[in-house]
């Protein structure tokens, strides 16, 4: 067992360190993007919106090569998946923007990004899937015409 | 301007390494919790949701001690908020969860689980701040009768 534990030790580490850099990468990325686009309070937090979005899509596309190709290093998914994109996105940020404005009077608005955001990011995950499940199956159909 | 710049320089690398550390410790918290409490595929994801709420409600925490006691030092912030909150919550775990379920025929679990985690978001952002508020008036009530 010990033997065992040692032996696997580095994998692990490597495994956090993927992960750690995947969140640091993420994470700045999406503060990148709040400073670029600042959201004015009482307005449509669109910033948030679209990091989620975004992150929905890669996340879609991500799963896809996956899933569907099997020559992806083993450390792609922790790495972009856990990582960037789960640092990237972001829940805490959604639920404080939508509580701030129930707070400053706009519930209307806060219903509509509470919502839009959900189905902006099932919408994005499901066609980015979609795209990326046409290109693979084309890219296959090309290459074996070729061969 | 070229001298203003690099007086802010180190501050925006602070800034950046920071959140890169809160990012890497969110997002490796997040696949601790994933590692513990394993989902299984077509059940209610209930670690996702968890963790979700977790982070919301810490966010309610942290964003009465950033307004209502001013001894916070900058960087905590960007370091808790930005970075380990930002980085444990997610919203592409979230979609890809929800995305899941509705390809496994499990629509019903699926509406439910979007419902109530950003049911639950709210509440905790919301229950969360509220009680650190009461708690922070209470300690300067005590403080204000021994001075």
């Amino acid at each position: 067992m010990r033997r065992r534990q040692l032996r696997h030790a580095p994998v692990a580490v490597l495994l956090l360190a993927v992960i750690s850099a995947g969140g640091a990468v993420g994470a700045c990325a999406r503060y990148g993007a709040s400073l670029v686009w600042p959201t004015m309070p009482g307005t449509f937090p669109w910033t948030t919106w679209a990091v989620n979005t975004a992150g929905c899509a890669a996340i879609g596309v991500l799963m896809v090569l996956i899933t569907d190709v099997r020559t992806v290093h083993p450390l792609v998914r922790p790495f972009l998946g856990t990582g960037v994109l789960g640092g990237f996105t972001t829940f805490s940020t959604y639920a404080l923007d939508a509580q701030r404005l129930v707070d400053g009077g706009r519930t209307g608005l806060a219903l509509a990004y509470l919502v839009l955001s959900v189905l902006a990011a099932l919408g994005a995950v499901w066609a980015a899937a979609a795209a990326m499940r046409w290109f693979v199956a084309r890219t296959r159909r090309v290459a074996g015409r070729r061969a």
